[in-house]
């Protein structure tokens, strides 16, 4: 696999451009259609205030999934766009690897609307937390990826990337540890589940501390 | 939170050039999806053209509901244009306060969706109300964000800033004030919601007439 | 209403790429969407090759619809795309006009899906040719007012101007006249639609012979 | 048909980036749409952990074709990046030809439904091939068109043009061949299909061999 510059390219649409591009397409596609699971059933007209009430109560489930699975792909987002502000050169293998993780991104409203319709079942909540598992692998993997071969920017020294990859790695694991929380009460593993934003958050913010002039806006889950 | 120039980027996709494509994309997606929820039901294959007239004058309320927030989205878009125009540099918080904001564009097929089949019950019309205010403050808090952050152009001076956060602040506090019109009749709340536009507009003309120079291309919601 | 070089932005993201890059979101997710309703109804397991077959003709209808409205839009995309090549400036209207126009390119969806389920009843057909026509109309418009408010390239001449109008009316125009042909039967009616991509070729060119060296790629419906 | 320059524009939107874009959109609509298909049917509320468990299992063929579909486009994807990173000039038929290439993108979703539902019945796996094959034709004549329009760079010699041309022509050929396998057994097909993948990876490697500097990042249909 040989390595050329990204931005070389015969058209004016340089390689590194386009496949951000595609990338930020296909995240904004997977985010804003989880919505389209948030609907009330067919009612009859003849609905009163009180019986409407009713159910947009019902629904309330598939609202919390939608905003959960928001969250989540916009921290993915996050993270994939710090990624690649350092990524300077591209191979096929990134290509392929970076495939990988939108094909988990472009899945994610399937276990959502999993999540929306049977939260209650301990498997719905299992299903999504290996979901948030294979992505959030896919996206450490992606990270170590562009470093071990060489494609990011000079700045980043090992010790930014070893931070980074920290960073990265919480998620599967927090996923992973979830699992057995499904058993108990989907509020418990919903929290563990919202945990993971300030954990990340507090993360960056003590790497801010220590190396405030290396990386002026340091990737962060909550940003 | 450190603030770093938004064209610097080792990869030749500037920072805020990523921030506004996935934006965008976002909004012309939920723009575009509001009008899947516009379609007739199940119909045996012998329709006449009576029947079939009567089944399309059913979906007008569908129809109607699409138009409105493809204007809201818009007018949205508008002001995130306008807004990121003036914008030069970035912090990890407006990524935070854009991806906020970009959930209740994203959401915004939900509220349209009751309204199409639920129009006449008033808390149909309450809940659009709803989105539209958290829609609206999200919109002017990201505005007075990047203006506080000093993320701006010096060109954008205090009295500009003043000028368009009054013109943004003006859609929440409508769509607020709507709430009690929504007990009195479908048409009363949907003629004030249908006034933002033109609101907007006489807001912006008559910052034209003293400020022709500074701003050439003023933020306006009805352009 | 004052112009500005579209260029011209604190940011980095030209104003003009921007307001090019939100339609072209808002066409590509239309024109993919439309597949959406090409789907078998809900059958039971048990299928054989026969009844599947069965199955997949009677959907034929839905395809041929998708298959006419990805015409259809494709060829409005190329139209907004050469009107856009010539555009160096913009207004606060030019944004309104383009969002009209992207409101009706968002809607044909709609009458697509009425067309697909409904083809043989007259009615669809002239539903479909009421937003032909309104599209046609502001696709019209939208180069019309580039031309007159003085956004266009200085290479535009008034024969030019003239000729792109000339084969932008064409579409609104062939969707108007479609109309009595709907109650003859829907070959007729279909057959008339897809006569409008050789007209505008003709027309394209005929005009090519002529002016070979002002505009080497002519807009053109069929391209 | 006359050739231009596709950095040369008016409006600083360059008319390659712009047609480049606007794939990239309908790909990538495309490829996030087909996960849509994967959804439990309406389940009541009170399901347990194995009558869920039962439900999923229900749905892998349709979770399974999603994957293979993504996998494809995906593919036809890293071809298309690649052709247009060669591609220096455009002309109008060259527009044309991507739109019908983008036709044929935007319509995979529809056999992917078929195969997700009926999977077991041969015709739905000759469906899926047919689509299969005529996207690689159009995708194989895009390439052909390219080249012998005289629109890629001077660096893509006859050579290197027959290569892609052998590369790219393997997935039509692929798909014709499997249509007869699709009465054995719908584990041959998916085996065959999933064979496309590895060969042109073989087909690229191979190449890289004989060619290492004429083509850094030689298209592959695995990367």
């Amino acid at each position: 696999v040989e390595i050329h510059d990204g931005r070389r390219s015969a058209t004016g649409v340089p390689a590194l451009e386009r496949i951000v591009f595609f990338s930020d397409a296909v995240f904004a596609i997977a985010i804003t259609l989880l919505a389209i699971d948030v609907r009330l059933p067919e009612l009859s007209a003849n609905q009163t205030n009180t019986t409407l009430l009713e159910e947009l109560a019902k629904i309330r489930p598939a609202f919390f999934a939608f905003a959960l699975s928001f969250g989540v792909i916009a921290a993915f987002w996050v993270g994939h766009y710090r990624t690649f502000r350092v990524v300077t050169r591209l191979d096929s293998r990134l290509i392929t690897v970076n495939l990988v993780f939108l094909f988990f991104i472009a899945a994610l409203p399937f276990p959502t609307s999993v999540l929306a319709g049977q939260g209650d079942v301990p498997v719905a909540e299992i299903l999504y937390a290996i979901f948030g598992i294979l992505t959030g692998a896919a996206s450490t993997f992606l990270w170590l990826y562009v470093v071990r071969a060489g494609l990011v920017a000079p700045t980043v020294t090992p010790e930014i990337a070893r931070f980074v990859t920290y960073r990265a790695i919480v998620v599967p694991i927090m996923f992973a540890l979830s699992i057995p929380l499904a058993f108990l009460h989907p509020a418990v593993v919903w929290a563990w589940w919202i945990a993971i934003f300030p954990i990340q958050g507090l993360i960056s913010r003590r790497y801010d501390v220590h190396h405030p002039a290396e990386d002026p806006d340091p990737p962060s889950i909550e940003a």
